[in-house]
């Protein structure tokens, strides 16, 4: 089927699809017009399944997909980003799709090139890009979802035969929420290793689950957990081990690895630190997950802004009725949202570039701990603020955001887990703020807390400084000021909490559980400040890049609303710390409202440079025709008819 | 099948319960193990509807909703807020239940006995009782929803015939999200009367739309509507109707009529005055919408905090794991929630109260503006915030939350248009707050402007003088302070809105269009104050009446909590208006931590005495057996098997 033609990119689109515009819109003409990514929500369970399954391998197939295969196998300079890439337009066709492909893939492959041997990679890998088998991601369980270093899946060393035993001990221990668990052919499973009787703590392992018939192997149970709220295309599942007997090489051994003869040998001795570089695998995951995210929430905001563009409401008693998008209280729920979906592209992308980095100079991501830290906060940023945004874009076209043809729902369904898989967002949080902790107290060479002590004593001197001379240099609704803002708050968060623990702990002899989980409301905000702070640098930073004059003056306005919405939101610890003045405040309410006016004139253009297949928006209201629901397709802004009494 | 026993209610699940709470028992009694109220999430579109229309007619058939239609007939004192307790009880077993019901018999009733005369009521109401027939209520159509007035569907009075001809002019003209479409009998249709070729706004008629035996009358058309985010139970359909003929008598002619010589008759010859008597219409059902939106709460606390007591996840390094509601991040997320619910509760109750002396002693709706705007704003208030609370309840059980035997996804699919439907929250707000105007230009006997320019020149002092007096009387986290503080909000931004609508319109000759748009995050921040204030206020009187010392102590803390949350929140306001200090906005933060804290050991008791029937609760993680979902069920807190090593 011919592809309907798309009009050409412009600087605008190419510049917010970065680097690999090229090869996005190369997918995008792969999509546009293709019947199978024609959405539909009417299908039972397992044909939404099927089709999901369908779309992913038809992406798979194509080159520009078997490359990103190839350059991953190789850490090729730049792969993640160009992953990402990919990653982001597969699930702006539909989220399942992403996230199938994401798990039948990327984690289960990634796992094999982060923690796997280059056997592993041919074993394993080349296969998976060679579409032979699938593979699934096994790590949470029942008992144990955030806190997975906990799992209860055992592992023991069978030295006569050389093999490691896997067996699920429990209920508890049953591996749940596993996606692709009713079609995948491998599972990278964690499980706690037990050689001579010792337990050596989480790794993973390779675990044939079914034949390439697909016909479910001896000792393996999966249970399908049904309907979900979303993501219906994926098929999660429980998975059971019963004894279930593997190679010793099935064992993934970059850090650690048990001889034939049963010894256990690694280089990182300590148990967390090698737990923790195992999960250095999520860390791209994670940021794919942003770009998931993200993916769905542009899609929403195209939908949402091209119909307010078109919808009419009220008005005044002469003329026509107003555009729902000239309503103040409308601009100040969508263009915030659209200014924050713009940053956090940014940020990911530079987050993406760090990481690809690190890897091409073949740096071990256990080292990476600021990466790992900002990769949680930005999955946590993006994910919250993917859903929030949905639910702004579903409100903001009333009923019509209702119904399913609109796409909204689906959407906010599906996107809706983001926030909880591959890390638990409030989770996330607290890894952001003890990595803060940590890389703070390392300023201080000798004893830690003696030191932490010390620098406590001057630090509230020292805020009251920084925040006199913020305040006299700059207007506070400049990009200079907001960002000292933010430092300035991050710096005083980060002090006061670790002068809280310290009390804490080393005065008041508390359990460092419990004085930890008393400053959990500060340790968040501290992750929030710093991660807010990080957005805002990358998309200054990427504005200042910007090619065209004309597009950066645009991405400059969404950029300051982004800012000057963020300080407005957070005015009141401002306030508190008179960083501040009341006049001030005031101030930033007043170009809060005026940025959001001013954007809002540029908002079409920038969701037209998301540049969507029209299957992949869908909604009629976005003005995409549909036979199913053709009562909701809005073709332009003109009433039908309007007779005198139309504004009585 | 013999219902399981239910343990008796306790003082709290009475106090909570309210007035009604032996009702409302014998209803939950009726549910409680019986099969029809058994949840299904796998249903087919057409069998959904089904089964809940067969659901809806049970309770229809109950003698206590028997005795409720006979109330509403009769206008019995205290039958509002009998109707709220029923329906919120309804509405906890399945929204799409709650929904139809209140279309079916609510809503097209509820135009009958307020517009209609007894003749009316003999003809369609009493057969309605008796379940003759259902009805459906169409005012929205494809090109007005929020703005109703300007609605295009025509009623011409044919005067050679004595009837009235209902037409669809246009698309734009279509009744669109008719609920009961594709299976009601009967509609009440609001339409553009037109006599003697002259157009006299709005009325609603009673339209036969499909005779006893479900067959569709000439001249209407249906168009079903299809899947929706949620409330699918619910038929939602475009009804057009083409030159539909339909008996003079069939006008609703409580405010107006039109004689059989046609002429037009009114006692209100004001329009706009006519169409808004009219839309007092709209009142019960949008404090029943209250209740609908309140339930769903209800239903996702329990699991929600139930689960939460269950699991564990991480811990000390000693010990079992610790109980995720331990942690202080999930108090903060939960309790705010809880203790915002039951403050709604008393507010909407208050409310009901209020209609119900207003319509015992047959005082005209129209006149009730202030009721009408406080019914506006807990249509806001509720519905935002159930939305926000079932996502919170979401997020706060993580993976199982998403889950469909869970019941959470459901819920917050079904409650999500409540937002927009019976009056779209944004508007509702603005509603309010010109409310608040009127009422306060009211204050000014002569010119009102010259007034209220008097007024503006000497507010802002007052205001200043209020907030000294205020600061130092009492602590920030006492009652009386926050109660003050919120009261001094409203009327600063009260006499703010006022002068600035003032100065625009009449100095700078804004067209008043333009000047209410430009004030809109102001107009709807008052309106915010406002309603939060009302709601304090009735938390406060409503605990004052709790009959048990015990329980008044536990209910205190939560309102305490409400109040403390509301001025945190909001502590921006203050600190730039210097109400409240840089100290006390800290002191208020340590006070809203330690009330999450000390609420928490009353959050079991508080859901239990919620008193759902076990099969409205649906979830396993709440402790409700499955054979759908063995693998969520959470019978206790403890561990199958905590191995040493969980704890690395
Ligand atoms: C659709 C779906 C697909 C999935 N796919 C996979 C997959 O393919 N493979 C796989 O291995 N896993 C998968 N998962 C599991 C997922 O990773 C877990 O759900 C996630 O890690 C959270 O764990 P949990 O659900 O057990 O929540 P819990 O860890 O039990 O958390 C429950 C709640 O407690 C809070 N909480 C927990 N600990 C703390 C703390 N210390 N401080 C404050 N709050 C805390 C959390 O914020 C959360 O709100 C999937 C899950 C879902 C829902
Ligand atoms: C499931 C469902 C069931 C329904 N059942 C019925 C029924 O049985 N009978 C019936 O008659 N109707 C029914 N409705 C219609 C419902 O009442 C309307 O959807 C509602 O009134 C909102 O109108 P709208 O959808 O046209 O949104 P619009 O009025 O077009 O509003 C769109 C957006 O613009 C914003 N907006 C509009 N005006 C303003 C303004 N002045 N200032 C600021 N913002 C503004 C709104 O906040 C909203 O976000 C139903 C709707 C749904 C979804």
């Amino acid at each position: 089927m011919a592809a309907p033609s798309r009009k050409p990119p412009t600087s605008l689109s190419r510049f917010l699809d970065g680097d690999f515009w090229e090869v996005k819109e190369k997918l995008r003409e792969y999509i546009e017009g293709n019947e199978l990514f024609n959405l539909r929500f009417d299908l039972p369970l397992s044909d939404y399944r099927d089709v999901t399954r369908e779309r992913a391998l038809y992406l798979f197939r194509l080159p520009e997909i078997q490359e990103q295969f190839d350059e991953q196998a190789s850490s090729k300079q730049n792969f993640t980003n160009r992953s990402l890439a990919l990653g982001e337009l597969c699930s702006a066709t539909d989220l399942s799709v992403g996230i199938k492909s994401g798990v039948m893939a990327w984690l289960f492959g990634g796992v094999i090139t982060n923690l796997g041997s280059e056997e592993h990679i041919k074993r394993w890998f080349v296969p998976l890009k060679e579409l032979k088998f699938t593979g699934m991601f096994a790590m949470s369980e029942r008992g144990h979802g955030s806190n997975v270093k906990g799992i209860l899946t055992q592992a023991h060393y069978d030295q006569d035969t050389k093999q490691f035993i896997i067996n699920t001990p429990c209920l508890d221990a049953e591996k749940i929420y596993i996606g692709n668990a009713l079609q995948g052919n491998y599972a990278a499973v964690f499980a706690q290793v037990y050689v001579k009787g010792q337990c050596k703590g989480p790794h993973c392992f390779i675990v044939p689950v079914r034949d390439e018939q697909g016909q479910l192997l001896p000792g393996i149970t999966i249970t399908d957990m049904g309907l979900k709220e979303g993501l219906n295309g994926v098929d999660n599942g429980l998975v059971a081990f019963d004894n279930v007997r593997i190679p010793r090489e099935n064992l993934l051994n970059r850090f650690a690895d048990v001889s034939l003869e049963g010894e256990y040998v690694t280089k990182i001795t300590n148990d967390n630190a090698r737990f923790n570089a195992m999960l250095g695998t999520m860390l791209a995951p994670r940021l794919a997950l942003c770009f998931q995210a993200l993916a769905a929430t542009k899609v929403g905001l195209e939908i949402a802004v091209k119909y307010s563009l078109r919808r009419r409401q009220f008005g005044p008693s002469e003329g026509p009725e107003e555009l729902i998008m000239n309503y103040q209280t409308h601009q100040l729920r969508l263009m915030p949202c659209l200014a924050m979906c713009l940053g956090l592209t940014f940020a990911v992308r530079h987050a993406g570039s760090l990481l690809d980095d690190a890897l091409c100079n073949q740096r071990d991501l256990v080292n990476e701990r600021g990466l790992q830290a900002l990769a949680a906060g930005l999955k946590a940023f993006c994910t919250w603020e993917s859903v929030k945004t949905l639910q702004t874009c579903r409100e903001s076209v009333g009923g019509m955001g209702y119904m399913e043809e609109n796409r909204l729902p689906s959407l906010k369904r599906d996107a809706d887990v983001f926030v909880t898989f591959e890390g638990d967002n409030m989770v996330m949080l607290q890894q952001v703020a003890k990595e803060l902790l940590t890389q703070y107290s390392k300023q201080f060479e000798s004893s830690r807390v003696a030191a932490m002590l010390s620098s406590m004593t001057g630090s509230f001197m020292s805020s009251v400084k920084t925040s006199k001379f913020a305040v006299t240099l700059a207007p506070v609704s400049s990009m200079t000021f907001i960002r000292k803002a933010l430092a300035f708050k991050e710096d005083k968060l980060l002090r006061s909490l670790a002068s809280r623990l310290f009390d804490k702990v080393s005065t008041k002899l508390e359990p460092p559980f419990t004085a930890w989980n008393q400053c959990l409301h500060h340790s968040t905000t501290l992750a929030w400040c710093y991660i807010h702070k990080v957005t805002l640098e990358q998309y200054m930073a990427a504005v200042d890049r910007c090619p065209e004059e004309r597009d950066k003056e645009i991405m400059m306005k969404f950029c300051k609303l982004y800012a000057v919405h963020l300080l407005y939101e957070d005015r009141a610890w401002f306030l508190e710390n008179n960083y501040i003045t009341a006049a001030m405040a005031k101030d930033l309410r007043q170009e809060y409202i005026k940025l959001c006016a001013v954007t809002r004139e540029h908002a079409l253009e920038v969701v037209e440079a998301f540049r969507h297949p029209s299957n992949c928006v869908h909604a009629p209201i976005a003005g995409i025709p549909s036979s199913r629901a053709p009562w909701a397709y809005y073709p332009d802004s003109d009433m039908e008819l309007t007779p005198p009494q139309s504004k009585l």
